[in-house]
């Protein structure tokens, strides 16, 4: 059966198309909102989709908006996706009384406790029922998935690709939660959306999860030196420390003056692209 | 006496420094926002600076936001300065009651009628009290300054660079109102601004002040053709017909399937850089 998707908007850019759209989503029960940028040459051919994971607070336009990758995607031939960062919407109790949980803080984990268990499935809706959509009403690629993300994001996108080793074929990152079992945010949402059991919170730690086994291709991170979250919430040398044991090729470059914002994003994005479309396209 | 402007943020971007300050002007007789982003050539000398007016309903956030500008700003060596589309905050009777009259469409002129013509002075302010702030507080050269803008700021950029040409070294636009005097957009703004004597409102209108007298050096614009305002409110061929009249060198490019937003303006904006690098990098 076909899912169908709302056009909300579609905007010529850097001679492709930029679209906004909407569609009723099974793992949240709730209308997602997701971005697509296609280039020019997914008038010719279906290119490879890389998907984009915003952070704390973020909307599925945050990306689109202020990275300016458009235009690395239409050189290289890469579409780019972009979903939000949660369910909208519910109510739940609790659900937006916190900046860094519930409403905008999704943490792309299917939750286990409730009242979360039913709608926080952003875990699987990254990885399996948005690239199904994708995939049906789009020209991406079914055998070429890429994905990065920032912060919040730049875990999921992690976590998403090194729990799915098969199904992603290129993974990236700005500024991880890159060990979020130990850190203030992640005790916070693995805590409520998991529950007290460390144990389980393992299986969503981009850490643990690289310290087990090395990812099949190189994993590239950007970190900014002046980030104000680095030290509290963020440590990079988690994974520094989990690809040492796993023989993961890692590279994690550190840029003195730059702090945890789409300023620093939009720097360093162009080599990201490049990145990925390496991996993506051969 | 020296002008103190408080700094709002300071952000690395492209080797650079992405910044937003707030001063008391003297012109509007409000606090005025404006954004600068210092491209990192600056560190070592006064580059030029390349003035953004942006467009009705817009900020100094809009263009530094979505434009993605500093990259090429970043390469060419050029300081980007962006100011707010009006003065705010004074609740003046009728100033919020449309979004194209009022806060957030100045016009860019210096008004002469009741209540307005005691703060709504954007054209002194960006042709002058604006630049004089600029080059005291930033690296930018006095000599060699360029504008630019996008509908109701590419009006701006026109009309600022063409009454002062001795003062403004480049100019271009993208979907500019061209010939305001004659398109509703600009009927309200100038019959309120100037009052209803029409002869008055010729010398704030780019196609009037194109005819007159050639621009000393090439302008360039781009226009979408998809852009829902092109017919009724923007008329470019106003600039095609006064710039065969005066002889200027204009470059009017039309791009199908483009409309009048950001992605429109992201797609060509490393072209207007290159204009403006190439006439104040001489």
């Amino acid at each position: 059966m076909s899912v169908s998707i709302e056009k909300l908007s579609e905007q010529a850019c850097f001679g492709g198309l930029q679209g906004f759209y909407r569609h009723a989503s099974v793992q949240t029960g709730t209308p997602m909102k997701f971005a697509v940028y296609q280039p020019p040459q997914a008038k010719d051919s279906p290119v490879p989709a890389l998907y984009f994971l915003a952070g704390l607070t973020c909307s599925e336009e945050t990306f689109m908006i202020k990275a300016g990758a458009q235009r690395y995607a239409a050189e290289h031939g890469l579409m780019l996706v972009a979903c939000d960062t949660s369910p909208r919407g519910l109510n739940l109790p609790g659900d937006s009384d916190n900046w860094d949980f519930g409403v905008g803080a999704g943490f792309y984990l299917d939750a286990t406790q409730e009242p979360w268990s039913r709608h926080y499935r952003m875990g699987s809706y990254v990885n399996l029922e948005l690239p199904a959509l994708i995939e049906e009403h789009f020209p991406a690629r079914a055998d070429k998935r890429g994905i990065f993300g920032h912060s919040m994001g730049g875990h999921g996108a992690l976590v998403t690709a090194l729990r799915h080793r098969k199904r992603w074929h290129s993974v990236s990152a700005f500024a991880p939660i890159s060990n979020p079992a130990a850190v203030p945010w992640g005790e916070k949402a693995f805590g409520n959306y998991l529950g007290p059991d460390r144990s389980r919170w393992q299986d969503w730690d981009a850490g643990v999860l690289l310290s087990g086994a090395a990812y099949p291709r190189g994993i590239l991170v950007d970190q900014g030196e002046a980030d104000q979250f680095l030290e509290q919430q963020l440590k990079p040398e988690a994974l520094e420390i989990a690809a040492q044991a796993s023989g993961q090729l890692l590279t994690l470059r550190r840029h003195a003056g730059y702090d945890h914002s789409y300023w620093f994003i939009q720097t360093f994005v162009a080599d990201h692209l490049a990145h990925h479309a390496r991996q993506l396209l051969v």
